[in-house]
């Protein structure tokens, strides 16, 4: 990412928040006698200026060592989602800690939490499971582009952003769920305009038939091709499908789309982007 | 605050984080034996997120009933303070749940604590003590600014902002310590060079003598005045004399300085910067 930024590239970073908000709803069950449980629109927010931070410093401090001085901020970012958004009928993600029947059963009538069964045995089987929306839009998506434009490296939409509905009063609403980060990503780089648009995960490349003796790595597809892939079920559900998904929304936004997306890893951004390693998804 | 805004008046906003923090640190350690407790900058940094999240929505919800439309942004935010400050070497500032002796004792081998009496007696008298450092700068001054310039309302260093050291290697890095929210708040006014610095808290005006007989209210005072009360032991210390202590400082500042600092609670915001309410401070 160094690299990235030294190179003049303007960047605008995403992040997860999968470890950190489940410590996190682990810890308000566990103070829960002395200190009411927060909302999980909350702990999505708290989770944003955490990490946030966390990864600002880092940056300052790599980039400081490499003599470039850039301002570099986080904004707490909220996601419009639609409140007749199908997922809320059946929400299917698991979050926060593994309960055993009885608490199970007990959450489910005082909390109204909706509850799955994760694993097929063990002691704590279940889980508190919550819609995952389809993002529509960043709320501060304005925000977000006047910084980047002015120079700044921003970090927005931690965790998929918090999910906010517009109820029937006519108010803003936090909901209890969780949104995709690689699509709210994706919204995030529409917002900004973004020449590019990239996904940096744990493989350097998307592949064919993962897990299969014809598994094959894909350097490039056009959006024709990652469609049809897609439907034919080569990406795993919540893993490399909604990264898919979000690379070919992102070719095809807007009137124009975007230029280019690509999934790669970490160690790889700056080789991907120089088009020397990664999956680079085309119109 | 709603009216302030309607008025035409371009806002910064920023808060204390004192029951949510605490909360926090008692979820914390609730949890401890599951996932290992977060230190306090980062904590600061999570409940930067939370209050404003939450309060950025209600104020947008307020706003779009008068039919007014703002953006609002919270901008995460670190403050910078010396490594050197006298704080540091003798810290006060009470933090989190309160320990009989047993858990203190641990605590302060374990964790390295610096652990206070702060009640006669009970069972659990005592509690945590970290430095509050004198706020320096705000990292993301410039942000905030280029923000309130483009005509958005910003939500800036919550619980008087993460606090900042340059350590020895010349990196930025958290501290475990609480900066006092009116004096981080002055420099926030600084960084986006405000005409109006407000402390809205529960009192409308000052008072000279509080808790005496000759107690009375202060409807305006100048610099020299409120050093001179301030010396004289008018104002409790951690309570009203930062605030006075802020609004002398805000009135200073550069060369020129603010026009106005104005002590009054949060009912009368409107009314005090119409000048019918509350204490101002000027030069």
């Amino acid at each position: 990412m160094l690299q990235v930024i030294k190179a003049g590239c303007q960047v605008v970073i995403t992040h997860g928040n999968g470890p950190q908000v489940g410590n996190l709803l682990i810890q308000q069950e566990a103070g829960v006698s002395q200190v009411p449980a927060l909302e999980m629109d909350i702990c999505g927010a708290m989770t944003q200026g955490q990490i946030g931070y966390l990864l600002q410093q880092a940056l300052l401090n790599g980039l400081r060592s490499h003599n470039l001085n850039f301002n570099i901020v986080t904004i707490v970012t909220q996601v419009m989602v639609n409140k007749d958004d199908p997922d809320f009928r059946n929400p299917t993600k698991p979050v926060g800690p593994f309960y055993n029947r009885e608490t199970a059963e007990r959450y489910k009538s005082e909390r109204m939490y909706q509850i799955k069964q994760v694993v097929p045995n063990g002691e704590r089987p279940f889980r508190r499971v919550v819609p995952s929306p389809d993002p529509i839009r960043m709320l501060e998506g304005k925000a977000i582009k006047k910084l980047v434009d002015a120079g700044m490296v921003v970090i927005a939409s931690g965790g998929g952003g918090i999910p906010v509905t517009l109820n029937d009063s006519g108010e803003n609403e936090g909901i209890e769920g969780v949104i995709d980060k690689d699509l709210a990503g994706e919204k995030l780089a529409e917002a900004v305009g973004a020449d590019i648009f990239m996904i940096l995960t744990d493989v350097n490349r998307v592949k064919l038939g993962f897990g299969t003796a014809q598994e094959k790595d894909l350097d490039r597809m056009n959006v024709t091709q990652a469609k049809r892939y897609l439907k034919e079920g080569h990406f795993l559900s919540g893993s490399m499908a909604p990264k898919v998904l979000a690379c070919i929304r992102f070719i095809e936004y807007g009137e124009y789309g975007g230029d280019e997306a690509i999934i790669t890893s970490l160690d790889h951004a700056w080789l991907a982007i120089q088009g020397r390693e990664g999956t680079h998804i085309v119109a």
